[in-house]
C-alpha cells in the first residue's frame, strides 16, 4: 500500500490487534476515523487518554476500574459472603449484565494451563484462599468457562479451598435460553439430562 | 453496567461506533485495550493523535495523507494521463493493493442519492471536470460500487465529462476471480453473459 501513509499504515496496525478486528476492518475502522475526526477520532484519544490515566486493577478482587477498591468491592449493599470467582474482567461485566448476582467477585485473571505452562502462581489464586479465609465469606462460586482448562482450574481451586470451611459451587450446566436441541452439542444435552430436575 | 465506570463505557460507546465493532465486540477491544497498556493502549493513542495531527486531505484528488499533495499525485512516476474516479478513500486503497492501475485518482466523497439527497454539489465533480480540462488528461476511469446510487452518479459523471474530450471508460462487469457460478447473484451472471469474449 504505497499510497497510505506510514501514520495511517501504523493506525491500521494497532487496530487490526484490537479483537474482532481484521486487517480488512481495521482499514475500514481507520478510515472511518480519519473521515470522522471532530466526532469519533478525538473523542476516542481523550477516552483512551482518560482510561490510560485512570483505570486501575482492584486490590481486593481485581477487576478493572476507575477506583480502587472498584465500584463492586465499594458497594456495602452487596452480600459479602458470596465470592463469585471469573477468568477475567469480561465474564465480570457478562454476570453484571445478567443482573442475577449481588455479591463480590475475584478476577482470577487467567486459567491453570499444562500447554501454556500457566500455573497456579501466575494467577490470584493466593490471595483468593486469603480472602476466603476472612471469615465473612459463606459461598464461593466457581464462575469458569466449560471447557478442559476451566475445569481443571475449578477443581484446583475447589482442591485448595476445601480447608477454608467454605461452601465451594460452580454454575450450573445445562440448555441454554433459547437453545434448540437440534442445535445443541452432545456434551451439553448429556449434562442437561443428567442433571434433570422435577418440572 | 454499574459495576463499569463511567470512563470504561465511555470508551466502549465509542469503539462500538467503529464499523465492524458491534457493543459486545467493543467491550472485548475495550478490555483488551486496558489489559495491554503498553503495547497497545499507549500506541493507538500515539497512532491516533499522529493522525489527527497530520493527516489532511490532497488538494488535488481529496485522499487523505500525512503530505498534500498526497503521495500518488507527488509521484512523477504515475501516468499523468489517466485518472481513476473513485467514491472514498477505502476504494483507492483498495485499487492500490490491487496493484493493477498505475495513474491518478479522483476521490468523489461520495455518490448521488435521490434518497439521502446528495447531489453534485456535495460531491468533489467540479475538481474532477476542471481537472479533466488541463490537457494531460486523456482518460477517466469511473470505478464506482456496481449498485443504483453507484451507476447512477457513473451516467451522471459521464454526461459532464463529456464535453471535455477525454475519454471515459468504467470497469468490467462480470465473474469474480475465483467465483463460483453456483454462488453468483442472477445480475451477475446476465451481465458476464453479455459481455462475453472469444476464449
Amino acid at each position: 500500500m504505497s499510497s497510505v501513509g506510514p501514520e495511517i499504515e501504523r493506525l491500521i496496525a494497532l487496530l487490526a490487534k484490537l479483537p474482532g478486528l481484521g486487517p480488512r476492518s481495521a482499514r475500514r475502522a481507520a478510515l472511518s476515523l480519519l473521515k470522522r475526526r471532530e466526532q469519533l477520532l478525538l473523542p476516542l484519544m481523550d477516552a483512551l487518554t482518560a482510561a490510560a490515566d485512570q483505570v486501575v486493577a482492584c486490590r481486593i478482587c481485581g477487576a478493572l476500574d476507575t477506583r480502587d477498591p472498584c465500584a463492586v468491592c465499594a458497594d456495602l449493599e452487596r452480600d459479602l459472603s458470596l465470592i463469585c470467582v471469573v477468568e477475567e474482567v469480561g465474564a465480570l461485566w457478562a454476570m453484571e449484565r445478567a443482573g442475577a448476582y449481588r455479591g463480590r467477585y475475584h478476577v482470577l485473571g487467567g486459567l491453570l494451563s499444562v500447554l501454556d505452562g500457566v500455573g497456579p502462581e501466575a494467577l490470584r489464586v493466593a490471595s483468593l484462599t486469603e480472602r476466603a479465609r476472612d471469615g465473612t465469606v459463606k459461598e464461593v462460586i466457581l464462575a469458569l468457562p466449560a471447557t478442559v482448562d476451566g475445569q481443571t482450574t475449578a477443581h484446583y481451586l475447589a482442591d485448595r479451598l476445601a480447608g477454608t470451611g467454605v461452601a465451594v459451587t460452580m454454575l450450573a450446566r445445562g440448555v441454554p435460553v433459547g437453545g434448540e436441541l437440534d442445535w445443541l452439542d452432545d456434551g451439553t444435552i448429556a449434562q442437561a439430562l443428567r442433571a434433570r430436575r422435577p418440572a
